[in-house]
């Protein structure tokens, strides 16, 4: 059981308010929980900045006539095979194509990695997601 | 197969001599495929701010010892049934859980349902990350 | 003098840990203002989405040497009289320019100034940064 | 006068019809400035990952009443003399002022520059936006 803390923030109360507004047209339903998200967000930030190990989630969208392309996306996915974790595809209609595929390494090196297969030819658009391992962001 | 044209673009050679130097750092080994690259870029961004019907991977990174998370992360995405395509789950570590979930449908509801999960207690970092589903992007 | 409130937060001792750690490195020297920063953070994006009257900063990186150009933007600003605030010009080097327009007025109708400045020939790179005009931000 | 040469792109019809819809409905009239804006656009980015020497402007809404923070900002900005350039001050109603600080440095020098600034206690919102000397783009 993680050790839990209470700590107090002082703060406008028209300032509160329009947050616990926000919050609830965006469903979250708990004030605490909304802080810890924005704290954890800019840890977050700071472990890609550092360059330290993170996970990322590489999103690509794709046309699977596009010559060798599917050849080439599982190459490069193979010889990065200490950072690859899961790659997901998913068929949005006859000929686009979404493949999600989760990394883990040291920042540079998924940034890296991210670069290559966005640059593909027949890859329409492609996206790299940091996240953390969630081993200091509690 | 789609119909392909050639277009000019006039440019300072300084200008698309460092944009060479950039594409070979990345890897990217073809120079139109990078400025088709930049225009697609513009145009995913223009079908979310129009609010059109897109495609988006929304990413969750939790700790599966959160109580009535998993059920709650399950009921949500039920519920979005038309909405959601896929899910994909990954073991950081043993309290670390990455899900990476593919979503379809119109700009403001997507987002709608990704604020709804990413605050949930328990998830400790989200982000929706925008693509599209490709059919007016060639 | 506005009305102040505390509220308490409980949170994960080593998610705060973590948090005072980055507020240190960063020179933040006051937690509850690094919480109230990420709340207002929030509020303005929100104010960004939502259309409302905001505020926002153009800046424009170009070379001055380019034909038309100063006059262009002087023509541009002039013609969004009631929009744009102020203009601030600053000579980088000989031929480089830096300059910053504060404007002021509904979301959409800043996005496309912005645009159009933005896309003129000489503009060697542009962005928009939104803020508020901190009427609802406390 | 710099040396402008011509490249041509292969492209899908499609996909060059769809780019110029966008550029027309932004008012850009230019779609080999259009390129040129997505190639300079990728180049800024690199200037910053690479850490160079690169130019940012910091904006800063805050309530001018708030006690001492004036005083701070005019310290911070002393001492980082070499750094900063220009500075803006624009009213925007009877408490919130907006600043837009211009600063020049090395990338990392800057982030913590803008970091101790929008981390001061009454300032609402702060964003640091990366622009470039336009030394290396042209």
């Amino acid at each position: 059981m993680p050790k839990t803390i209470r700590f107090s923030v002082s703060i406008e109360k028209d300032l509160i308010d329009a947050f616990d507004d926000l919050c609830s047209r965006r469903g979250w339903t708990n004030r605490s929980e909304a802080v810890r998200d924005a704290i954890r967000r800019q840890l977050v930030e700071q472990e890609w900045e550092a360059g330290e190990e993170v996970v990322g989630i590489v999103t690509l969208l794709y046309d699977h006539h596009a010559a060798g392309l599917d050849k080439q996306l599982t190459e490069i996915q193979h010889e990065a095979l200490g950072i690859v974790i899961s790659t997901t595809h998913v068929h949005i209609d006859e000929r686009n194509c979404l493949e999600c595929i989760a990394v883990r390494g040291e920042a540079r090196q998924i940034e890296e990695l991210a670069h290559r297969m966005i640059g593909l030819k027949g890859v329409k658009h492609g996206e790299l997601v940091g996240t953390s391992t969630g081993k200091k962001i509690h």
